[in-house]
């Protein structure tokens, strides 16, 4: 399927209050190449495996396949990961009836909160919360699969 | 799980006759790092996701794990994969109780025969067809992941 994304800073804890769940989430990546990034992640108590494709040029497109595995398998499979696992909480929180979804990112990228929407259409407009900060879709950096390379301690 | 596998040139087509099973693969790779490759194959009706990790010294043994998936996704991860899809026939031949799989490549690598065996431990002695010729296992020139990047035809 295509997916279409758009990428946000989040400028201060109020989203916690909104959330309707928080889960632990452990991601690596088998190749992080732009054109097919490969990601596994143990999320709660399921492992999932996505291959993303290269995003538009604008960065709200992007080919996506998922699958779910066994998570002591995914645990394997992330053991086999580029360098650079990566930790954080992935908060559920609907506002306006659009769902949130945002990252809080912890170890080396601790300090780092993004939050993401997904539209039906690249033009749909909606109501933005008083928490969501400059929007980042597309710059490469904000990528999970380059923060994995480059956390952001190191920014 | 660990696989161990030996592999061989084939020397003539005498294997044919022995075979039961002949079956079309075409497979592309997301990845080719020898650390991780992931490997997306249509095996007839079936679509197959498989990561490889690194392999041991002596070529024999390598983590390896599987998952089949609908053909058609498979189908739409093969356009996502590198450069250089490999088209074969996998035929199977049994000999003296062992399964030998013999893959006969097509397009830029026709002419390239070669054959695995799956063995339980590293040192299990087994009996050699007629047509079983020079041992290759370990000879990364000849791994999949290779072949697609470097294929026969310019060898």
């Amino acid at each position: 399927m295509i997916e279409i994304e758009r990428k946000f800073l989040v400028t201060s804890d109020a989203f916690k209050k909104e959330a309707t769940s928080k889960t632990f989430i452990i991601q690596g990546f088998l190749n992080t190449h732009p054109e097919r990034t490969v990601r596994v992640r143990a999320v709660g108590k399921k492992g999932i495996l996505t291959v993303k494709g290269k995003s538009s040029e604008d960065g709200t497109t992007r080919f996506e396949w998922e699958t779910e595995i066994p998570l002591e398998e995914a645990k394997k499979l992330l053991q086999l990961c580029e360098k650079g696992i990566i930790e954080k909480y992935r908060h559920e929180v609907s506002f306006a009836k659009n769902l949130f979804e945002i990252d809080e990112f912890l170890g080396d990228n601790a300090g780092l909160v993004l939050a993401e929407i997904e539209l039906n259409e690249v033009n749909q407009t909606f109501k933005k919360p008083s928490w969501l900060g400059e929007e980042v879709t597309g710059d490469i950096k904000y990528y999970n699969s380059q923060i994995s390379k480059n956390p952001f301690k190191n920014w």
